[in-house]
């Protein structure tokens, strides 16, 4: 299990999240209300709306490639405002977490990582990705499921996981 | 980044998960509410309630050690109706979980895992546990904190991670 590997299955989440905001648009045209109104549901008053955990999610895995990589992580302002710019938002992550190779992240494990939110403090590459990175991002994922789940959008696991049929995965 | 380490982060969010469950149990009390009002309490009507999102988390925990390290788990019977029991259960899963060593796991990526669901089809230990166990572990305690959340109880990210304050990262 490569750090690869991990960042390669952001990229899958990526897109299983974009399927989802696809489903929300569906689900608003067959009910006749604008899809936009999904951008500011969220769960409780004092927790992220959709758009915020979407961007959340994009910066999670951005942000983990580059960290791991030692590259700078290009910049992508939260400016969305509608379900159209959220999934190019997606799909700009989503190019650029794709772009990397097994070897880009040759010694990541044993990196130093410094994320701009520490102030100068630093942790270990795996520790980083194991115990921040992959709950954080999944985190942010999971509560954009949510919060269209809660607001009746028809997704299941299998959704979650993105398979279409659990035989796929045999293939695996 | 080894199969030992993922694990590992698996009883660490058990152990989160638990404490968000002690919130819940305190939210209650202050509110004056019986906390087992939690345990059936869901985002969405075709959804799991908060006690099978606790079981299946404990499962998917327990079940990924198990098949990486070609063990069989132990059976834990889905009879919680309380907060306490759903402790009970989620201490009983973290307890097999962190009994693994390193060791137990050697050969577990390139293993051939078939669990039950899967029907006599098999897929390997590293897809396994990145593209299945991670993402659906994940789901169910993001599912668990998302209802705790969305029911009032003053939960935030530091909590979903783990950490008392973001200083304690820099020691990892």
């Amino acid at each position: 299990m490569s750090i690869h590997a991990t960042i390669t299955q952001y990229a899958r989440m990526l897109s299983n999240l974009d399927a989802w905001l696809q489903a929300a648009i569906a689900h608003a045209e067959a009910k006749k209300f604008a899809p936009e109104i999904f951008t500011q549901a969220r769960l409780a008053p004092d927790q992220y709306a959709l758009v915020q955990q979407v961007q959340s999610a994009c910066d999670a895995a951005k942000y983990a490639a580059a960290y791991l990589a030692g590259q700078t992580a290009p910049s992508h302002p939260d400016t969305e405002k509608t379900i159209a710019e959220l999934r190019a938002r997606i799909a700009k992550a989503r190019a650029y977490v794709e772009g990397f190779k097994e070897s880009d992240f040759a010694g990541g494990g044993e990196r130093r990582v410094a994320p701009a939110w520490m102030q100068g403090r630093s942790v270990g590459g795996d520790a980083y990705l194991t115990r921040i990175a992959t709950p954080n991002f999944y985190f942010h994922v999971s509560m954009a499921y949510a919060i269209l789940r809660h607001n009746g959008v028809a997704l299941g696991k299998a959704d979650f996981i993105g398979v279409k049929g659990w035989d796929e995965i045999g293939d695996w």
